[in-house]
């Protein structure tokens, strides 16, 4: 069988990091020819994951089709955040656990989403049902995955399936999950030494809703006040990313992971669907949301549903 | 949690119906308010295995909103092949086995898809994974579904996980599967009494293929004279259809389950996408296609790479 890259979604996370290394030892183990790849920078919290277990980051690539004929996608699926050339590989599988969208094969592949809070929590059942043991760095960073996608356990998206794994994977890579977790979200939640282009590209996705293109970036802190200090700088930087990628709504959230709060900066033509997604009021084209955390199950659901 | 029905798409055919009742009976077994229905009727191979295995046929639906909020697919996720007013109800699972497409979500969902040849192989692993046991009507059911996708193992898209679940499908349900599939399949095959409406709709399914709308409808025969006798009447059927859907192409397909090859008949103004296809030439609108049985690996894909 011919190689074949696995990787996660643009402005790499934790979760898309670490899976893609996980899903490529896996296949490796059972003696496919794969290797975990990354679409962009491997950011603090993620790089502490790599540290604290001794695995390197994964190979930054740009394009695949010029390496590979076929790929496998870890924790998205839509193809605007995928590489740019994704249309001219086959995607063999997906693993996945967001909603489906711009998505499309012209074979039959194998794809597994689940509702779960972490990619890495559908792949530790893939470990067993293919019975290949997790060895202690694998498991160390799939814990990882999923204490930074759930904000260690505290996300609406975290499942009693992501706790159960993670309590295992913890075991397994002998560490204190919760003691672990919070050192390692405090890396990610640093943003001394970040600029504003930096904080609205950290970890942001565009997405289609209805007829318009959103770009949601997200920021985790532990004060919300230092991330608003650049504001006249982000305000800038989304003027100019609105204009260059013909975004009718750009929603940057910064997340205070202490009181589990967000704090977002709505602009662009759409800025008014917030007020309805999020029965808010923007003030000064900001707004606090209350116990919202999560992108994929509060943001994005609630804007969709708004401008469709 | 509130009912939920699952289904199979549009002129249902074995694995359809049978993939429905199975994973309906693993959801009611596990204590979840799930119920089978069909988007259409009921062909005599079908007839043949519920008869064989004493399970009622489910319910026919034209609409699923006015009945719940939430539904499930089986064997197929493209939306024109799904009940009419998809779009009005909330798909949580996907259990499936053909390439994905036209399939959107706005929240995260449980998908399932494996590039094997049926969906009930699926299924047969995931009751292992729930640790549901498998009753032997239900087994019956699901052996039938192998055979008639597979055409009795002979299809290309038959995988030895097809192979595998159909032996213990077959030990369950007590049954020879040679024996029993070969009087399944000839029931299927018998088309006497059928009108050339009753030939281009029973098995038929539309697709989007670059920019073009095309519809592939297929029976299976022993003798591929007897349905062409009906050829006038049958290009009359099909000028309609192409007519009333707005198609490009409209590719008939009379598969002989005996020696394996396929008889086309291909119209409208897309027909000579056939030729680059399949490497024939039309004579007559028409062409053999040797060894080719299977619409989703060996139709679709080449037809699809011609249309794009």
């Amino acid at each position: 069988m011919a190689k074949s890259l696995v990787f996660g979604h643009k402005n790499p996370d934790t979760d898309t990091i670490c899976s893609a290394i996980a899903y490529a030892t896996l296949k490796q183990k059972i003696g496919e020819d794969v290797e975990a790849v990354r679409l962009g920078a491997v950011g603090p919290e993620t790089q502490f994951a790599l540290d604290t277990f001794g695995v390197e980051a994964p190979r930054e690539v740009k394009t695949v089709a010029n390496e590979v004929e076929t790929v496998i996608l870890v924790d998205h699926n839509e193809r605007q955040q995928s590489a740019e050339d994704i249309a001219d590989v086959r995607v063999t599988e997906v693993i996945d656990h967001h909603r489906i969208a711009n998505f499309e094969t012209a074979d039959p592949v194998y794809y597994r989403a689940e509702p779960v809070g972490c990619t890495a929590t559908i792949l530790n059942k893939i470990f067993k049902e293919k019975g290949v043991e997790i060895d202690k760095a694998t498991a160390g960073l799939m814990l990882s995955a999923i204490i930074s996608d759930s904000l260690l356990f505290k996300s609406p998206t975290c499942t009693q399936e992501d706790v159960d794994a993670a309590k295992e994977l913890a075991a397994i890579a002998g560490v204190d999950a919760e003691e672990y977790g919070l050192e390692m979200l405090k890396a990610g939640a640093s943003l001394s030494g970040k600029s504003a282009r930096d904080l609205i590209t950290i970890d942001a996705k565009e997405f289609s809703m209805g007829s318009y293109k959103v770009e949601v970036a997200q920021v985790n802190t532990v004060d919300v006040n230092d991330v608003f200090a650049l504001r006249k700088d982000i305000e800038k930087e989304i003027a100019i990313n609105l204009e260059e990628n013909g975004l009718d709504l750009f929603v940057f959230v910064a997340t205070d992971i202490l009181s589990n709060d967000s704090t977002i900066l709505a602009l662009g033509a759409q800025a008014k669907a917030v007020e309805t997604a999020f029965e808010v009021k923007l003030t000064d084209d900001m707004a606090i949301l209350k116990g919202v955390v999560s992108r994929k199950k509060q943001i994005v659901p609630n804007l969709t549903a708004a401008l469709s």
